[in-house]
């Protein structure tokens, strides 16, 4: 038995493969987004935070894509960095695209809770 | 003037974002099917070569995605990986897995080409 | 105050990130290796719990490397995913480069563990 | 023959791996102390270029590890990321910092070109 497409893999992975994708893309692009902003948005914090995001989504989406049992550890971390990252998205007021990543982190972050567990 | 999601951006870079992500996607899920598979399929110039091109695709969708100019030069080098990578899914045989990979390192390497001319 | 250099971040971290950086290497290596070796050494299971734990040792390194905070959920799960793939390189004998690489995760899974803390 | 360890790979692939992974490592160090200095060192399009170099400089180093011959097309993308990133880096003036990022950019672009040739 393989488990190496989307067909066969279990359609809650599979969800959570295409959040963890959606949440890397929209850090990436926020990133842009604070650093044409300045200000707080521009913030090292908030900004390196945003880079771990992206990178610890890919890992996990990844580690999914790979078939590989371990993605329940990188999945964990995902949504631990996650959830921070909604917060700090959350915490620079009420602008769209800050809402907008705030909501997929969200999203990514429930996702990956369950496939941690 | 931002650049920072889809509806901001080129067509053409969307797509390009989109080739990439999925021959990033089906290289990871390629090799795991390969393994699988054994004998020739597993030989590591084999396996080797589609882990650069999940590498590359993502790294080109990345720049991408950030917004940086110096997408042309990932692109360029995206275009070249592609192509060998098809190359040797072709040259695995005609089994169902190995042709959706090739048709999808293809696709990839003519839209970077395109985005690096 | 910065943090963006070796002489100013805590020993223990530039040490964490060196160990990091020489898994994820060694992990990439042993890989090409086990395919070389074929049999057990290439079953997709060994293979693709070395190719996770190389990803998770780069964005655990990258996150020290970006100053980020929230290095202590990267690092929890390196320590995890690093665990495993020792024991999984423990599982194949006793050849020198599986033991090489064995060393090489546990002593990163160590002070990861102390990162995570 | 194997070539999956560092005595086994020419010596100047060994040093391209080095430059590669120093790179790689000091851009990151560097976005985090530019986005604490602000102003035009701030901007997103030399935060994107340093974060797109150590992306490039990640796969051309891995490509390398991985043993895999493709090497040659990504080495000759991060010559060119790396160039341009050097000179970013210079345009923004004569601090300690900027200096030490450009040095490191420029010694992997002559490396890369080498492996690329």
């Amino acid at each position: 038995m393989t488990h190496h497409t989307a067909e066969h893999r279990d359609p809650a992975m599979n969800e959570c493969i295409d959040n963890c994708s959606r949440c890397h893309a929209i850090c990436l692009e926020t990133i842009n987004y604070c650093l044409g902003q300045g200000g707080k948005h521009a913030e090292a914090g908030h900004i390196n935070l945003m880079a771990v995001c992206a990178d610890i989504c890919a890992t996990s989406a990844d580690a999914m894509l790979r078939g590989a049992a371990v993605h329940t550890a990188t999945c964990g971390a995902c949504a631990e960095v996650c959830r921070r990252c909604a917060e700090s998205c959350e915490a620079m007021g009420d602008d769209a695209q800050m809402q907008r990543c705030a909501e997929t982190c969200r999203k990514c972050a429930e996702s990956c809770a369950r496939m941690a567990a």
